[in-house]
């Protein structure tokens, strides 16, 4: 967990089932111990905001705590905040941009991330080690301890483009509205869908999908849509395209 | 200008009236070379995008470029892309994420910036060397080459927050539409602000503005409005928001 994760805030300490020693009882080290002494400056009696991954919310009542051990009690009686009813299909964005684009992603809710290859993608961003399925959930985890929701969205990367797009999209869009964001496009984003379904989403790297690449995605059934004349980063592109859609 | 700063992509070179040295002719060192030399691989004959500080945009066409020094002739014949017409006064947040949201908030066009303090800001923040006229400007113009804009937002200090909502934001709302972001208000944000009067949107720092302050954000004028039951990073609740107003 490098220094530049840290701009993320923790408004919910989040549970994994190897931190229960029984039912409602909880004990923590490391990285979350260090934010509930350094950040909350917790002392026993006090109650904390607190999630169990993939499950409800609820209060933890510190007991215990000096710096190498916390231990609370829970009471988990919420849920999580709905789901955003999104897919996001996005080409792999340099891996100094990777790490707080899924943290984003994932405190807006996102459902499902499918890292995608295209022209513009370097062959290098691959061999990030930022691509690790341990690097990939410890920043949705970052992300979701940001919001205060509990459910991590599903990651999977695709190295091919072809294949994915003409395999796994027209399946995916079935029951789907399904968008491409594309500069040359002449239509705007459409506001504040109210539709039932599914919304999937692709957005491009730096540079845009090429040409090629879009006719792909329209074969699939996606419409392409306009950000405006502006080119904005793919975290920035990202939060402004859910807050319009949404 | 550190490492941190490199996120931002460079979509447009920036002039400065100081780098003329002739009415068309240009000639460049320091961090602009250096990018057009590691980034665009830019050869003598190439094109590039190019923009005038708060002027035209068009193409520069490079005539010679070594290590120390780049020069080339430029056509100034296009306009940046239109302002989006928003005030946003938003709390001081971290030196941390102080830098990306100044750029994040130029590279979609916002106007004006008031950065102000409130109960929740930590005095240290003022403190910080980040707060410079000559940071904040370099930040800004990072938000600007990414989404190839000129124009440069206003930025305003505020250090005392009741002066600043009391005298003068009644002003500043006279023709405009206001609003607070604040998790508690029962009211989801509007979408898609068709008005052309111009938009004042405050936002709090991390945990929020406390009651008192919403309340004198009403006084003068200013409508709750919550981004629904997450808790979102001040940049990504931004450009949230933004996506969803315009």
């Amino acid at each position: 967990m490098g220094d530049d994760d840290t701009v993320f805030g923790v408004n919910l300490i989040l549970l994994e089932s190897e931190d229960f020693i029984d039912v409602d009882h909880v004990r923590l080290q490391g990285r979350r111990l260090q934010h509930i002494g350094s950040v909350h400056r917790a002392s026993a009696g006090d109650e904390l905001r607190i999630g169990v991954l993939n499950g409800k919310t609820g209060v933890g009542r510190v007991d215990f705590i000096n710096e190498a051990t916390l231990e609370m009690h829970v009471r988990l009686t919420g849920e999580p905040p709905p789901r955003l009813p999104l897919r996001l299909i996005l080409a792999l964005p340099r891996p100094k941009v990777l790490n707080r684009t899924i943290a984003a992603a994932a405190s807006m809710g996102v459902s499902e991330i499918d890292l995608i290859n295209a022209w513009r993608v370097e062959k290098a961003y691959w061999e990030s080690p930022k691509l690790s399925e341990q690097n990939l959930r410890t920043q949705a985890i970052l992300g979701l301890e940001q919001s205060a929701d509990t459910i991590l969205p599903a990651i999977r990367l695709h190295r091919l483009f072809t294949p994915f797009v003409r395999e796994e999209l027209p399946a995916a869009v079935q029951n789907a509205v399904a968008f491409v964001a594309h500069p040359a496009a002449g239509v705007e984003a459409p506001r504040g869908i109210t539709s039932e379904r599914q919304v999937v989403l692709a957005v491009g790297p730096e540079g845009g999908f090429i040409d090629r690449e879009v006719q792909g995605f329209r074969d699939a059934g996606f419409a392409p849509i306009s950000l405006g004349p502006r080119i904005l980063r793919v975290e920035t592109a990202l939060a402004f395209l859910i807050g319009r859609l949404f």
